[in-house]
């Protein structure tokens, strides 16, 4: 349906490992728990959520570049580790211009200090971080609210 | 009821302008308009939320001491300006050991340098900026579904 | 009279000690001495001076907000201590928009080197400093010379 | 009696909250009973302490005005947080010229780094951390013994 | 006549350029028509005004010299852009013992970051900054006001 | 009598100067009568007070390392210049894990900068500076009167 | 023919974005149309140009560990992002000890600070920026006209 | 046999490189022989050595979260140029939490400066460097001597 | 002929040193070697090149100043040291608002850490370094193809 | 023996303590026991193996200074806390131009941060860390394969 | 006489006013004192000294350009203000490739912060400050008794 | 004679080695030698020189503070390595208020970043480095003609 709308939702190097171990710290969820369930939330609102995971900066890139051409209208985005190192999924995503929101499932302020800067936040409609997976809801539920179906 | 969870919402200084001038830009609401959709979806979970605004610090900080008392269960706090300069008002909510989240309306991290530390950040369960009034009403999500029940 | 100029003065913490001590030191005028010069050299030019001092942030903050609704045109501010230290009075002065320029009684430039940066410089039409009391007259003469009325 | 020595003791933002709670941790003692403790000290020997605690700055900066006309002829001055932040104290008791002491309950030192920095250190006659409330004593015995009366 | 007060200004490089293009921007006022102004001014209150502008660091510093004989009260000085970097013209003022206001038409601290530093503020009696012409006016009438004849 | 407390009291460097010149600047008195007061201080409360000065950073080490078989409950500590650069003595005092108090004569915070930082401050109970020889004497009272006897 | 020069040219990540969006602010060229006129530039001066576009490190790496063996004389490298993060690359590029020029398309120097530091550039013959598309043709005719040919 | 240790050693960039040119520089072993050489002591000792080099961040990660799943007790990782830049990569091992040791060829430390830092030697057990090929062996007898056979 | 493009060419200080000595090192090009072949290429392309070196700052100033009446299209500069110190110079070139390239003959980024900052870049088209006389040239080349004429 | 090789290891301040208490955390072992193995270690090999512990910078510096005369070939140091602060030991030891390498019981990179930097590395043929008594064989067994003896 | 050495003396901005006044501070010694009592001491053994003063970066750069001509043999040079802001003379003294020695009347350690820098210090022969005008004497004793003539 | 001068010269750690070997490189001069030296050109001035090294710290507080007694008129200090890192020294050298120079045999400027810092200059009348052992007969001649015989 030509209304519908197109979510991608990006995660970095080794949350590939979430939920698997663990689970009496992180919980039971594992990234494919929180990706269906961030599916099943866009339908219940007539969009389609696409989850992608890799632990290769290229690849990352590679599906932002794609984005550009497959109708996407919002990026959810948790660059994990490449947060802090990588501009060149920075400059890809500056490059698609996509509105895009950065989640962070832990709170990164508490953690070690060149976790706290950032090479996305400044590009990114904004930061979310320390919520969990419910994290990336948020950030779902704000980008069907709130942001135009790209033209 | 004894199970009623007890939100407070504290908006720091100068956030009183929200909404009455320049619609067009920052939208419509008022600080009341946020504060009043933040209490209805409270009622609607069975929560109370508490909303207070202030310029003053000691307010804030006295406000933070009264939570201690009143069976307050989870903070969302905007320290606006107060962010980067208020140790005092850190210090309260440390004091107080209630788990809160900051909020901010704009994303800091596309603004001035200054604005990119926070005395808050460290403490805080977590952070969500850049979201609008939004970020307020996924906090206070947050908080009810994750939180548990003070004792 | 609808052209009246309206300008507001505001003085920062401790500046009510002025002059009321070491009079061979600061000389013998007390805040109020150079307030009613200020207005004095004010009524001259059918200008309204209305001179406002507080040790309270909240007080100049509010000061400010009220500015925004009483038609105010043009602010001097002598932030003195606060200079160094508040967002929240930076934020107030952005968000009323009403032009203002920052003056300072002694030369911080050449006192603690935490003196020498300023929240408020950046945003200011000017500042001057180290001209004693006759950087308000110079910042008063200015304002009614070359600001335009507000609408 | 002419020759009574007036001390000031200034407690800083957030130590209301002392003694209160987790009295295995602080002990049992609330400011209350500091304070008790410090003017039955001053009694032994003559000397009236008079205490005051604030979370707002500006009572502070007013207290340590009126300092300059009541006598103080010493300050012990625990500014908590607004040690890192309060340029308008420390202005407030440059101003009066009253000789003055910091005290910290915590040794700051072994802290947050931000806690490392103090706006009041080289403007004091002497610094005392970590000691507890045994230090408001320390720095009380210390005005009594060696410090002039103010004519 | 001997009660007649010399005051000397002093412009930086690039000043030569102004007013000769942009009229909309920076005003159809040249250098000329500022120094006319400010010797006029002098002259209504029996000053002498030298006014000397120069792209070349050596010939300031040799007027500078050079005022140390000629009688010369005061100085006000536009560095331009040897404000960030002459250390040498700095020499020079402090080798004269003249006192001194340092000027700039814009506000230096709304530019480049490298504009924020002064090799002359700490040196001077004053700085004004962000006033246009006028900001020279007002040293002007400063020195001629508050500043006691050299012997 | 074995609950007797023993109390080291130990000097940096150059403090074996003090006193025997510019009396009225520092005061008559020498590390020698500063010494024999807390001893006599110690023997009216049934402490044993051992003081010891040294120039050998080692001689400290060494001192040190002797206190942990010598029954040492306390260590008042002085480290005069080495508090700036000697991570041995800090090392040593880490290894014997006696509690210690840093004293410093001058208040530290007010002279150059290379004196604001200590090796020793983290680590200690807490410190003291600025209140000359009675900085001591606050350090015994409060080694006598909080800390329990070494097993 | 033995004599003919190898030139590698290496483009980094998102660059094969070229062209294809914005012709209107980039140019109509594509990469695809730079690497056509730099090959055809080579032909006619007896030159073998490689070109080689990747988002992948690795490929980068591994391209440049080729070149050791297949008689690359020359090396002109935008490294895009990878500019200021990747230190492999670099190694890389000094493992193989082949002489190289590094290229920017826009002018580094007037964007984000982070762009204003490479890890090629002291290990560079040189370096240019700013000159789009004709900043590799400068490079290819310096490399054609004064780098010898590898033996 | 159940008791076998399992080793994993792991090369970063450009480590392929290493021996094959410049003999009397690096000397004439291979990373091939050094391999071997870490199998061969790993067998005379009942151990398994796996050894994997790669220029790709990813399958560095791939190959570290294998690592979970195989039986890895130990690893001896040489990061090369990550060293300095993956965060990724120090993700993956903390990860996985396997024990590991960081060995450099080279002594970083006599090299550019940034290679003084390593996102990598605070979550080590130690690191070694300098010391050329053996260091790798240092760090086998490490492991095979002092660490306990993982559960 | 009214088409004719007019290239300014600067050089800075120094450069008058150029290949009158170490021609094993240097080449044996003099300036006026270099200037000549620029002269040259310009009029095979019909456009007039004008060199000019200085030691004095001033001059270079005031050339600049001359460029924007004489018809100068483009500058090419080399402000060798004034690269890092001069402000002045770079105001000129703000001034008069012609664009610039700037070249460096050597690798700057390769020496000492002080000429890794230029108070030009930010403001030039491009940046060419490292690439000796030939920079010059593509500077040249690049002003004559893709710059327009001034009107 | 002519042939025999001569190690001096020596261990910087505190090391003396080693051993002798805390058995369970830092092992059994003492300053003794490591060195007994270590003097074993070289017996084994031909090789005269000399320890030295001191507190005392001046003995390390005099036995380093011994060491030109009497045949050391080799050095093993543990500088301890003379790592981050003697430049005098570091000065002996490029005196007298014998190689050596740096050995840390703990790892020092998950220390202090004042702990991250030593004054020896840069001058070392390498740096061990982290791998306790085991770290000394190593540098041992190193020393004795591949340094050539001393003429 | 072929055998004489030329010795060249440059004194940089300023230092023209020596002498001239406050003789209480100074000394009576004008810079032609100075300078005849060097030509003097140059005389007594055979040397050719030549003094030059300037306010004029140019004049500096040129008359170093001219020793490489002239037959100098070495240079002491007191470049005053321009020691911490000119790389231009520093690069004029790279490339004529005489021998120098860096003089300051004052002791610029005991100055500003800003003193601390010098441009010329590690290119120099040596650095002599704080003992006047005796340290040219000492520089020149060193020129002749230390220095190989000039081929 | 009462009128002689007595100058204590104090040589730091390491200075012993000094021309005991490498002489083609340090020059046949031992430190016996320079003392000698020293000693002679004292004695054809009636002045007395005492020349003391030591590689500890101890014993050059010790020697200074005994200076402080034996009518030491002028201390010549070259603290080697100490320069750096002895604030004890410093503080020796204060205390006893004998005026003294800096001396360094080799250029500081010219070597490892951390040699550009003293903790002795800005103490010191003046430094003089880079000359070799004739700035110690620089000090030396400094002294005897220019610093009054203490009293």
């Amino acid at each position: 349906m030509q209304n519908t709308r197109n979510i991608l939702v990006l995660h970095g190097p080794n949350l590939n490992l979430l939920g698997s171990r663990e689970p009496q710290h992180y919980g039971a969820d594992t990234l494919e728990t929180i990706n269906s369930k961030l599916i099943e939330l866009g339908q219940q609102r007539a969009a389609r959520v696409d989850a992608f995971q890799s632990n290769r900066e290229y690849e990352l890139i590679d599906r932002i570049h794609a984005a550009r051409l497959d109708g996407t209208d919002f990026i959810i985005i948790n660059p994990a580790a490449f947060t802090h190192t990588s501009i060149a999924i920075r400059d890809a995503l500056a490059g698609v211009q996509i509105p895009f929101i950065e989640v962070h499932l832990s709170n990164v302020h508490a953690r070690e200090s060149f976790r706290h800067h950032s090479y996305f936040s400044d590009l990114a409609v904004g930061v979310i971080c320390g919520l969990g997976a419910f994290g990336y809801e948020c950030a779902l539920d704000f980008a069907l609210r709130f942001t135009p179906k790209a033209p």
